[in-house]
Formats: C-alpha cells, sequence, structure tokens
C-alpha cells in the first residue's frame, strides 16, 4: 500500500475491508466509498474544506440526544429521507414518506368514530378512508396508527414540561369488515424543523426556510401485507410546494371538505366535524 | 415539488439551496447532494440500512469529546484523508500524510542538535536532513514542528494522568544557513489508533487490524513557501503494507542506520546516537 496515490488509494481502501463473499455489507461499503473518493477527487477538496465537512458532523453530535437526532434532520433536510422512502415504495402501494422524529410505537388503541382532539381547539376533522390491497380488495382488521401536530402546529410530545400528554393526538384504530377507518380530531398546522443546530445553520448558509407543510402522520399495517409509512396533507396548503424535507407527493395531497349538514355523515362518531379529508390506503403483500 | 420522484428529487434538493451563483459552497453542496443520492439508487438502500448508517453517525457523536474526533477517525480510516492529503500535494514537493490527533500547535523550541528523548528508553536516532525548494535551493529559516510516540507506541499526551507532560517529544526547530536541520530523539515504536468505538466496531466488522506503521509527524514551514504536514516512516519496519489510515507513501520511507561511530558524526548533538534517519524535505512555493 506504500505505493498508492489519489487514483489507486480507493481500491486499496475497499480491498483493506476483509468481509464475506459478495456480502452486502461489503457492497453498502464498497460502494459508499467509491463516492467519497469520487466526491473529494471531483471538487478537490482542501483542508480547510474537508475539517469544516468534520466538524459539522461534530457539532450535529453535540446537539443530538435521546430525543433528537441531528443526523436524521441532515438526511431529512437533503432530500435523502424522502429518497429512500421513494425507492422503497412498492407499485401499487401508496406512496411512503417521512416517519419523523415523532413516533411513538405504543399509541393508544382507540375505537372507530372516536375523537382524538379531546377538547383541544382548532377546526374538527373527520378523516375518513378504506385500506385495500393493491387488487383493490378491502382489508378489514388493517390497522392505522397515526399521530400529528396540533393546531398551533406542535406535537403534544413537545410540550410536556407545560403539562401535555405524550399520548395525546395520537391512536391505533383498526379498520372494520370494509376495511373503513374513520375517527375525527383537531386540523393540523405547519411547523418548522429544528433550526438551533447545525442542520438549522445550512439552511440559512442556503437561504432556505425550516416549514413543513401540515400533515398527518400514519403507518398502516395488515398482517402479510408490507407495512407502509407516510403523510397525509391538505390541497392548497402552505408549503406543499417546497416543504423543508421533501415529504410532499402529489397522491398523499386530501381534499379538505366543509361538513355543512351532520346528517350527511353516515359513521357513527363521537364528535361533529366542520370538515371532512377523505384518503384510501393501498398495501402491496409482503415480500 | 409535489411532483418530485426518486429521478427528479435529486435536482429538487439542489435548487431548494440558493446561494450565490457559482459560489463554491454551492459546488461543494450540489455535488455532494449528487453523490448521496447516486448512492442510494445504486444500492437500493433500505429503510433498515439507512437508520443503521444514521445511528453510526449518531454513536460517533457519543464518542467524541474535544480531546477526540470520531469523524477524523473515520475520515482516516476510509482513506479520505489520505486522499485529501494526496490531491492537495503540490508538484515537486514532499508528499503529505496525516496530521492525526495529537498535534500540538504550542511545541517548545528547541536548538539544532538538541535531544527531545529526556532519558526516555529506547533506541536514540539522529535524524538530520536538509529543507529545499523545488529547484533544490536550500531554506535556511525553515522550521520543522516535529512530534512523536515513544518506544512503547504511545504519546506523551496520551498518559498525562500517569504524570507525563504533554510538551515532551515535540519541538519546534529552525534549520541552520544551509538548509540543515538535526536532532536526536527515540525511535517511536507502532501503535493501534482507537477501536473502543463505532470506528472500531467498523474495522472489527471488516477484518481490519487498527495498527499504525511508526512514524515521525512533521510540519515543515518557511515564508513564502506552501507549509507541508506529513510523517516519515522507516524501511522494512512493520505495517508500512496495511497502515490503518493508509498515511505510508513510498517517498516518505527513510533508512535507519546504525552509527558505529560517533566519530562518523560531523554534527553538534547534546546526545551520541544509536542509528540514524536522513530525510530531506522539499517546500514549493505558496499560492
Amino acid at each position: 500500500m506504500r505505493d498508492v496515490n489519489q487514483f489507486t488509494v480507493t481500491e486499496a481502501v475497499k480491498s483493506s475491508f476483509d468481509t464475506e463473499d459478495g456480502s452486502r455489507f461489503q457492497f453498502l461499503l464498497e460502494t459508499f466509498i467509491e463516492h467519497l473518493h469520487d466526491y473529494v477527487r471531483e471538487v478537490n477538496l482542501t483542508h480547510d474544506e474537508w475539517m469544516r465537512m468534520l466538524n459539522f458532523l461534530y457539532d450535529c453530535g453535540q446537539i443530538s440526544t435521546p430525543e433528537r437526532h441531528e443526523y436524521i434532520l441532515l438526511s431529512d433536510v437533503l432530500g435523502l429521507s424522502a429518497l429512500v422512502d421513494m425507492i422503497n415504495t412498492r407499485g401499487g402501494a401508496t406512496e411512503g414518506s417521512n416517519l419523523g422524529p415523532f413516533y411513538l410505537d405504543d399509541a393508544p388503541v382507540k375505537e372507530l368514530g372516536a375523537d382524538l382532539a379531546e377538547g383541544r381547539e382548532g377546526v374538527s376533522v373527520l378523516v375518513e378512508g378504506v385500506i385495500r390491497d393493491t387488487l383493490g380488495n378491502p382489508l378489514p382488521g388493517a390497522t392505522i396508527d397515526t399521530w400529528q401536530a396540533d393546531s398551533s402546529g406542535t406535537y403534544p410530545i413537545q410540550e410536556q414540561e407545560q403539562g401535555q400528554d405524550k399520548y395525546d393526538l395520537r391512536a391505533k384504530i383498526t379498520a372494520d369488515e370494509q376495511g373503513r377507518y374513520y375517527y375525527t380530531t383537531v386540523l393540523p398546522k405547519p411547523y418548522t424543523v429544528p433550526y438551533d443546530g447545525p442542520v438549522g445553520e445550512l439552511l440559512r448558509a442556503g437561504n432556505r426556510h425550516a416549514w413543513r407543510a401540515a400533515h398527518l402522520h400514519y403507518i398502516v399495517r395488515h398482517p402479510g401485507m408490507r407495512s407502509i409509512t407516510t403523510e397525509v396533507f391538505f390541497e392548497n396548503a402552505e408549503y406543499l410546494d417546497n416543504d423543508a424535507v421533501f415529504g410532499v407527493r402529489k397522491s398523499l395531497i386530501a381534499k379538505l371538505e366543509p361538513v355543512k349538514k351532520a346528517s350527511a355523515i353516515d359513521l357513527p362518531l363521537e364528535r361533529r366535524p366542520d370538515a371532512k379529508v377523505h384518503f384510501d390506503f393501498t398495501l402491496a403483500p409482503e415480500g
């Protein structure tokens, strides 16, 4: 290896890793090394620039905590998370979108028709739809696992110190025998991703804002089907065309319609909604 | 941006950054985004793999301190630091090599002929040579800034708690009117880079060792010339062909010769050496 130069060093580094032949690990690592090295050669990276990049990663570590993963945020604003969601979406299935940092896997189980708002201010909205497979067959027993911000753009988990319950505005709900799900909640508002750290500095350096378009989060599951993690957005809402984490897809935008007559809604609801949103989910088979 | 897909998202992310036209920052950022996205598409990265990579970066942050920069270590073992050194070496000048984590910018100034060993065990070695420009003219007044491990492979700065002085085995020495530098020290031994963190896990996963070939560190400076940061290695030493951070270059390997007769050395030295090493440095003009 004493004869390496800027062109042969990449091969030397790749072959220094000695793993199982044809392993996924080796492939992921070798391809990563190739791209990193190609990048350095392509931009003719200086020592100063190299050091600033490594210090940026160091600073991301300094602000990270179990509750704040600055590298996920970095992946989000660089569109990397969106790209991973896109390439992992199965043909015919609902498109995937950001999981985000606020998911809890033990949300309370609620009944169909429940109201998640629990007295919160804001527009009461009925969210309903059908969960189907890619052939169009309804999937009775499918579950939605949903979480969202409130009408001020805040997740209750972010305001636990102000007395909020982190399990509010979250629910696991099982679809009925026709694959239908329905519940009422409060309409979420847009919010900013955290921009008081290194990723915020990057956004400012690039003259970018930190706003996300308002959305509802979902993980939809059914035995034998591939789960999807996605978000539902609202037609004509702010930031649909410049969401800070590139989460919006055309197919994930739902129409928000006023509910004029309560009698027009043929569902057993805990609370009368002011508006409604219809969104159907489609799951592809596992494997 | 609601129409993005896995092929158009890269352009969308690039154009979301709005910086000065043709700026270096924009170029570095756009090229980085291209490589990151190409990587994800090329390997078809899964959500699990994506999360493991981000958690690896998170873990590097958790073990990093002002004294330990796990991202520099990562850059080192991926040959990135070596590549940056290589592309920033000027034609005709001494090749660059790793700065490493142990540099202090306020090493003690010492006289030509000084002994840096200060009673330490090990082989006493004379290190000498000439500092020239790329035309072969000696550079009187050039300085070497050197630091090194001891004969057990440890830097005194690593053993401050055991009573060692962090400024030991370091010196700034000015060359004489012929551009010559010379001093005695103790022959350094190989050592391992820190492998008790995430980077160590990566090395183990790739069946790699953490050993560095024994070396002397240098920064060589002269007004009007481009400083070089490099390392000098020893012929026939261990790990020259599999140095953990890819720091060895053929041109940086010096011959270690026994000193049989003290009278054969025509230099005013503080201590009689057992062996000698000759290495000349060449600096290119600034700019």
